[in-house]
């Protein structure tokens, strides 16, 4: 494994970073963001991974997430990954919609062609990724790590934590979509990805995992009253009535007047960051 | 005067907008953004003006500059302009280069042809978009104004400052050309809005306006290290003499480290709200 820097930058007293790998998952080039806090030599730092949501790269949330003050101040390492396969070879959505193939992999494992060969981003953020950090960021701790995301990357951040237990200490989400199986956004694409029996959707959306017996070890999820997609494809209530019936202990903020934009993740993102170092404490 | 809302974006229990309006002064639409904080009814709060550099327009700043958190708690107004007027018929640079013309306007009233119908940065700035910020957000105490900017928005700044005495309570800056008269990006443009009689470009620079008396109730520069344009453009050391020559208190921290975008600007914006607010008090 190898990475290139692609950029660095100074920033909140850390560095910014952007890289680029070769990943076997994919089979593609793949591009993703870290900033590092300051911190004494030899120190080791949580890592709180954050997945973007339908149509951004890891550029969407490095640039307007505002995010590196509180992890500067929290000694938080901030991981973000792409949301799907690019380039060359890579299918895309034939109509080249915004909700479906490229910016929008859904953190699947896909099963059906022509996207079953790149489109892997469950064994990317899930394995690959990980393991990459691990090998070349010696100051991140991959025993303290938290989970979070938008959207799509609500959705990927909630379903990997829940098939993964014990990895994450923390788990939050803005605006997830809970539910994919039971909205457009997931009717649409998980049957192209996965094929049209619904029992193997189950493992990709977070209210059939509790339904199915996983389980959090709390959740913090933001959601904006005035987002467009809150009524048709996020249903946050769904949720709500999962992590009841589990004993998931939830904390959902409606947050009046908010929208679904970058505009509501950055007004929360330090209270994210806050309560993931919270439960990710040496 | 009217304008129109391009969009508003709750953010930071306050709103972000951005505006467009047909100005007098450029015979352009232009575009600009305010961040008016969370406030009681009647409130009057003060306004900081934001100028920013070369290729950018109202946007950069308003998606990276990450101001909201602080000005929502300090309770100020954040108001970010273009950079030049742009649109069907205003000119730009032959070559479309990025430091003369669209996006590099200098904050002059351009006085040469071409540039002399639509390049009136100097009066939207001082003038125009002043009376349009007091007729359209009736929150905004006009009477506590302090400025700021990055690189030629510095520039913009602190002439702007120097220019009109008792205007704005407190003056910072990002990165500022501080002397366009004596780097290439000014004399290449300044000739070319202004024509070949240095004189007239006096007004124009920071260093020469001090140097004829004109003088500012104090100064706070961040300026980084590891700006590829320190030596070449920035020279925040013919400024510092200037200041000291003048008595004008000036707070000047080179950044170790630090580039000229906005990573950098970022990491410091929240102090120079912090800065402006405590001098802009009611």
């Amino acid at each position: 494994m190898a990475i290139e820097t692609a950029s660095a930058n100074r920033s909140h007293g850390g560095v910014q970073g952007v890289y680029k790998h070769a990943s076997a998952a994919t089979g593609t080039e793949m591009t993703f963001s870290v900033f590092v806090p300051d911190h004494a030599e030899g120190a080791k730092l949580p890592v709180l991974w954050y997945l973007s949501g339908l149509t951004c790269t890891h550029a969407n949330v490095t640039e307007k997430g505002e995010f590196r003050a509180a992890c500067a101040e929290h000694g938080v390492i901030f991981v973000a990954p792409d949301t799907s396969p690019r380039g060359e070879g890579v299918p895309d959505d034939a109509e080249g919609a915004y909700d479906f193939g490229l910016g929008a992999g859904f953190y699947v494992d896909a099963t059906e062609q022509p996207w079953a060969k790149h489109y892997r981003m469950r064994s990317y953020i899930e394995q690959e990724l990980p393991a990459l950090i691990a090998a070349e960021f010696p100051m991140a701790d991959m025993g303290r790590q938290g989970i979070t995301g938008h959207s799509m990357g609500g959705h990927g951040a909630l379903t990997i934590a829940l098939r993964n237990p014990g990895r994450f200490a923390s788990v939050s989400a803005f605006a997830p979509i809970v539910a994919p199986s039971q909205v457009p956004w997931g009717q649409k694409a998980l049957p192209l990805y996965l094929g049209g029996d619904r029992a193997a959707w189950r493992e990709y959306d977070s209210v059939a995992l509790i339904e199915d017996g996983a389980r959090l070890p709390g959740l913090l999820v933001d959601q904006g009253a005035a987002d467009n997609f809150l009524e048709g494809q996020l249903k946050p209530e769904l949720l709500a009535a999962a992590c009841k019936a589990a004993g998931i202990p939830l904390t959902l903020r409606i947050r009046p007047g908010y929208d679904h934009s970058y505009y509501f993740i950055s007004s929360f993102m330090a209270d994210h960051v806050a309560w993931h170092a919270e439960r990710l404490k040496a």
